[in-house]
């Protein structure tokens, strides 16, 4: 790829625009947020102080709740759920667009323009990420900066850095109930970023409408990060770079896409993933590629698919919820955990059934709670 | 597709070979196998005999095995999970390989020739199935008949069909088990074969070393059935029916799956998988699907990933046991489902969040429990 595309963008001073601006990637992120403990003298809002802020479009009050969303305080959680149930029934009236790619994809700049673009219409536009992993140190999601230049000083754009680390389940979770959050702001369209190497993906087709995955021209190396499975949970592929000398490589990829896409069975929408070009870097094609999500968005919303997918997320999430629990409240036992190495071992050696060993860890485990 | 391959062989009697035939499908399977119901009166062979008779290849104690191993009596599993534990180190000698592709595709057929094709170098060929639903009188796996022809009057073939309808976790769990028995019995080339168009294919990638697809030449309609998602799975893509007018239609087809393959990610084996052209019903072309076959055992021996796999699968079979079982003792009690789909109405009208309704019922299970 181009270096020319990566790091350029700095913004030198950023304090002016405070609630816009994204906390620094840590290792071992604190459990409450800095920001909040340097206002920790002010009394916490109420849940209902904080929804009527929210519902007001209070650009200060929808970050303080989401802080809350994400911390592990229990006093926080307790308010955070209780803000989350009274935005519940003004949420829902959005555009959720999943975006993922490989680092070096070009998201961060390809989502500045998309950004600007949706923005011109008018509403607003919420950027969140998903990066379950503690490494946003290497700039992939929302950076040590944040690279969305112009949007992230424009008024009508709420831009959040990923969740800190943590479970995917927790993160994901997280994000899912600051879309609610968002929405209940006003916010109309709701983007969530993925890296497109890891798990995450899923999570994120999960809680979006669509599902727009940016690729390169180039062969195996470049596509070589791509988790396997994610070409064909996408309602759109686009080609970032399409400029100058690499045009002819960006259109032949295309074609190979468009050619690749048409051998996969159709997706349960009946909406056909088109593939196009484009350059986020110098602003080609991009109304192109916002022409075909509006384009999905009429399909989906006239055949029925729109309302039926929200509804099979809300369920998905309550049952990924139960799961995971359930798997929590069994994993995190020290004589589960002392049991399943020993079993593990057992198992690799031929010496017990997997079937067995899981028999043992079980009858365990009831006949302990 | 052509009529012709399908639905063309019968075999009228077949009571000479009463070990290998196969049972009829039944929208209701009995908890007990009738063949052990009409041999009841004889005693119940003990673990040892059992284990003594598989050990040397007798395939009337191996069938007696794999029906405890399907039967849900209490009795028939004390036993056979003691035979499973015995023969865990008589097991793994073996090549197992997934064969995938939907109705119509030639399965049986391919099969009956592969099956044959590997016989001629000596050793032995079980032929198992998964198939969760209890359709299969529509023929799709091991049918009323087998259509296995040559195979099925093979002495060292074991055709097996699919266990009794029920949950995919636990019909695979089986399969996975018999696997072991078949083995430790010197069947040393494991067939397990799927409809292709469900959940099962991802048990069966989770217990076999290779994973094959078959596809038909020809554009969208009969590729409706596939499951998205396969065609990353597979170590390779055989293309049926490459014969008479149809071989320009597979050759067009090979190529357009090639280079739909490159545009994947590179497997973790390392190995790239190939697109070959065949036809089952003129047995052409077998001997060069089984020699990718050959290329892909000698290669992932020598990369250490053929052991890699199988201890992975080992290890996921223990956890997803677990898992499954976590899940079921939660959503089989009355109480839970009760509660579920209360909460699932509120979720699903926007007047409680996923998460909190997940939460009420567990706070709800585990202060029940």
């Amino acid at each position: 790829m181009d270096a020319h595309h990566d790091n350029h963008h700095h913004i030198e001073n950023d304090s002016q625009f405070a609630g816009l601006t994204v906390n620094n990637g840590v290792a071992q992120p604190p459990s409450v947020n800095p920001y909040l403990k340097a206002r920790r003298r002010r009394p916490l809002p109420s849940a209902g102080e904080l929804v009527e802020g929210i519902l007001r479009g209070d650009v200060t009050m929808l970050s303080r709740a989401v802080t809350m969303v994400e911390s592990l305080s229990p006093e926080h959680q307790t308010i955070a759920q209780e803000v989350i149930e009274k935005c519940l029934p003004h949420s829902g009236n959005s555009r959720r667009i999943g975006i993922t790619g490989v680092p070096g994809a070009g998201k961060s700049t390809s989502i500045d323009e998309f950004g600007l673009h949706v923005l011109k219409d008018g509403g607003r536009l919420a950027v969140l990420a998903i990066d379950p992993s503690s490494e946003r140190t290497k700039g992939s999601i929302l950076g040590d900066k944040t690279r969305m230049e112009r949007l992230s000083v424009n008024p009508h754009a709420f831009i959040r850095p990923s969740p800190s680390a943590g479970s995917l389940g927790g993160v994901a979770r997280k994000t899912r109930e600051t879309i609610v959050l968002c929405e209940a702001a006003g916010y109309n369209n709701i983007f969530v970023e993925t890296v497109g190497v890891g798990q995450s993906e899923t999570a994120v087709h999960s809680m979006v409408d669509f599902f727009l995955l940016i690729q390169l021209a180039g062969t195996g190396d470049e596509l070589q990060g791509i988790k396997r499975g994610i070409m064909e949970m996408a309602d759109g592929i686009v080609i970032n770079k399409a400029d100058g000398d690499n045009v002819d490589r960006a259109r032949l990829a295309q074609a190979q896409f468009r050619s690749a896409l048409q051998l996969f069975p159709p997706s349960p929408s009946g909406w056909s993933p088109d593939v196009l070009c484009y350059s986020g870097y110098y602003a080609i094609g991009i109304a192109e590629v916002w022409d075909m999500i509006d384009r999905y968005f009429d399909y989906v919303k006239a055949n029925g698919y729109f309302e039926r997918k929200r509804n099979e997320q809300a369920r998905y999430w309550m049952y990924e919820t139960i799961d995971e629990q359930l798997r929590r409240n069994f994993y995190t036992r020290p004589d589960i955990e002392a049991m399943l190495s020993d079993k593990e071992a057992r198992v690799l050696a031929n010496r017990q059934s997997s079937f067995t060993a899981a028999r043992d860890i079980l009858d365990h485990y009831y006949s302990a709670l």
